[in-house]
């Protein structure tokens, strides 16, 4: 397949991304190319089509920006099997690992069919709400269950299948793939998954009991999330870009999904060389 | 000086605390009791005195519920150095420390003077926002900074007396007595502080820098933590009772209170016994 | 298969076993058993075989003791996929889940096929000297570089296949299984792996850079750690049982053994609810 | 008081100190220089004094090395309270902060009375054996009781005063000076002490039970612990310099040196901005 519909996504404020977009288009005239609503206001471009017109038509998406840009472009995707380049515009990126001045090489890479794609797992989140699915999603970093500032602890009854694992009294629960265990369940004290893992973290947030340590399940399992004695002013929030309120009772749900998301690989950098860079390894 | 006046505080939903209370008005006749507004429902006595009444005429305290009951208490006493002895309705309290069986042999110490007291530090916490001071209130536990659960993370830039410490990229940050460094700085990874130690805690919530650890710095300095980069959706809460709404640019300053309070000890136990005891040392 | 031939292993000074011992060869006159030679040397039966025999000819080991002498009996075995049905004769144990008064419905179940096996993942570890292994063990728990008490830090240069992960200043770097996960790297830091997890937790022990969390790494991958500016007192650590000085340039070299250990599982209890013994899940 | 005689102490294999030695004393020729043994070599100078004596003379020293150098020059001073300045040659240290060009002007400061000293708290630790002393040492960093390898983990009743603290089953257990909580103590799990906080940190090394967290106790407390059911292999380690083999019933007692250590501090440099660099803080 040759491609010949790109996506354009950029982060918002960052003007630089202008330029670096209209260098694209001016070198790859076959191409056809869509901004994302974000990036075609900053071109002054009124008009173009809409996000999920764009995440429908893309053969490639070229993000230009951050970590949390791609996160956004990926759920424009929804759930096509289409790779992304992430360039990032400021520091390395975990994601975003293919450097401004290394755009064009990788770009030509895609367009030759000789890029490294790197398949990432994602999980499908369920909400279910007496019995009821009340929303499906699916998730590249996280699935987090957490409360208000103000609200006081809620238990998080969990399970492994039909297991109960044990019901965390916390400040909430992160449910992360491995591409996710280096963004917040790191923060949370979890460990960092290869990609390759075929798992998913189960990190509690400031669990009240410290022996509750972050778990690893097979990604084959579901791990389900039931609400008990929640305050008002519980969340569920979706790869930190969407929010929903949570009631008592309801039923979080948590699995692989049969999506994967296709990473551009930088092949002068590996996983762990964006480890060290990124934390610091080798430095105290 | 011989006592008198004896406030009784009961933890909400606890119907057995009414039978205590009655048993205790019943042992000491010579005393004027008052009962906390809660309280004074569950007895059926309406039209009894405030709780800001209570706790400006008490001359001993007796909490009948959890550590939660006896730090509602403390604030009620609004910084009066009065004795303090908690009673747990349920499992031993790092705070109630005194079992049902042992309360009438403790009240007789008390009222003998032969009680052993624990005078335990308080923080002094004050917000100010452009340049004004608009709250100011101390703890026996925690000064806590964190973010709603939609809010993407704030800065926290955080100095001591006038030195810049960092800025912490955090959900939070929490400052806690020694007191409190068994209560929600543990969860938050903190150490433990013998209460004699004359220092507080400083400890970020899920931060993102993984070298940010918690700091112990010495009582008689400031903590000024200033809001940066702040979302709309960020609360400062005190004792965990108390919660109010940070504008970007607020500064919280917290500081060593000359408000005590007071507890009465259980001369069978010791800090280390109900370490143990409540931490299940001795067992994995 | 009918099992007619069953190892007895026994944990070191527990008298106890000696009479349980007995009680089960009493009930199974049809059975052959093999005392390994600590229990011979309890029940006062010399000139029986050697650890080395019991463990090539035992159908099935029942352990009477905790988790170390079912490891130890795991290793007689060799690698041979026999069942191990281990009885704790005090406290539950992560492995040793059947309580003494289970043994015998537990037996039964074995000895009329109808117990639940439960395999664990066993990884096996190459120590390779100037290009020559000079070692191949295999381990149920972990293997664990470690320094002695007055040695400096060594540096651990870790790879994952051939690709650098990072260059551990640390007192040691533990490799373990899922079954290992809730044993010394779980005290180090680790997360807990459920034992189908298939991969292999990534440790070190006290690193000097604070960023250097657990890593999760598939099973099929190869860890390696050379030894580099190390100081002379530095031991590889085989289940915690063997023990092996290394030199400045070692690599030992760890990857998933196609031997497995069958545990017999006890019917009330699963992985979970063992955890929550263990841990004392539920409480503080 | 002014100073005439100058200690130059060097780390060991660092040639460029030999240049710099002879700058520092070819510029105050009014002063008496003495080396200690390890630069009396690196300058070709033999039938210098000993270390003992150096130490015993010095009214100033100056330190070209790393925080390891420092802490070996203050062991050298045996407990004598003379300014301490701490040159880095390779990267900034927590002790050795000023940088080898600010070594001038920071030296003009000592001389004529200028400098800002930073007095730090030590640690005296005394073995008694038998109930008889058998030694008695002084810490700037940290007293460390740890294991051998191979050794299987003992346990440390510990004590504050008379009361028991906890057994802790662990590789070992670490007490630290504010000034040592950011050497092995963080790597442990431990808080950081802001140097002016008058206590100790007392932390276990890999403890088997999790919810055994790092303890801060005031420095006026003796902090005991006892070996019990101890393998042969363990040591007492003072400062990561000297070490101790232990026995079965040994008691490590710690409590605050009445001896300080006085750093020459940087005025352009303060401990949080020390922590900043060296932590990275500000980067994940």
């Amino acid at each position: 397949m040759s491609i010949k519909t790109i996506a354009l996504v950029a982060k918002k404020g960052k003007g630089e991304a202008v330029e670096l977009a209209r260098a694209i288009r001016a070198r790859y005239p076959g191409c056809m190319f869509l901004a994302d609503a974000h990036l075609s206001e900053l071109l002054g471009e009124a008009g173009g089509p809409s996000n999920e017109e764009v995440g429908r038509r893309a053969e490639l998406v070229v993000v230009l920006g951050g970590d949390g840009t791609l996160i956004h472009a990926a759920r424009m995707l929804a759930g096509r099997e289409v790779p992304i380049l992430g360039v990032n515009l400021g520091s390395l990126g975990f994601l975003t690992e293919i450097p401004q001045e290394d755009l064009f090489p990788r770009l030509d890479d895609v367009l030759h069919g000789r890029a490294v794609l790197d398949p990432r797992m994602k999980l499908r989140c369920r909400l279910l709400r007496d019995g009821k699915q009340v929303m499906e999603d699916h998730v590249l970093n996280d699935v987090v269950i957490n409360k208000g500032a103000l609200a006081r602890i809620a238990d998080h009854e969990t399970f492994v299948d039909s297991k109960l694992v044990t019901t965390f009294k916390s400040d909430g629960v992160i449910v992360s793939t491995p591409t996710g265990s280096t963004a917040y369940a790191l923060s949370a004290g979890g460990p960092i998954l290869y990609p390759r893992v075929d798992a998913m973290v189960l990190a509690p947030i400031c669990p009240h009991a410290l022996t509750q340590r972050p778990l690893v399940v097979p990604a084959d399992r579901t791990v389900s999330i039931i609400l008990r004695n929640s305050p008002a002013d519980v969340f569920l929030t979706i790869d930190g870009q969407a929010g929903l309120p949570l009631q008592d009772g309801d039923r979080v749900e948590v699995s692989r999904s049969p999506q994967r998301v296709l990473l551009v690989r930088n092949p002068r950098m590996d996983y762990f060389s964006i480890l060290r860079s990124k934390l610091h390894w080798g430095e105290r």
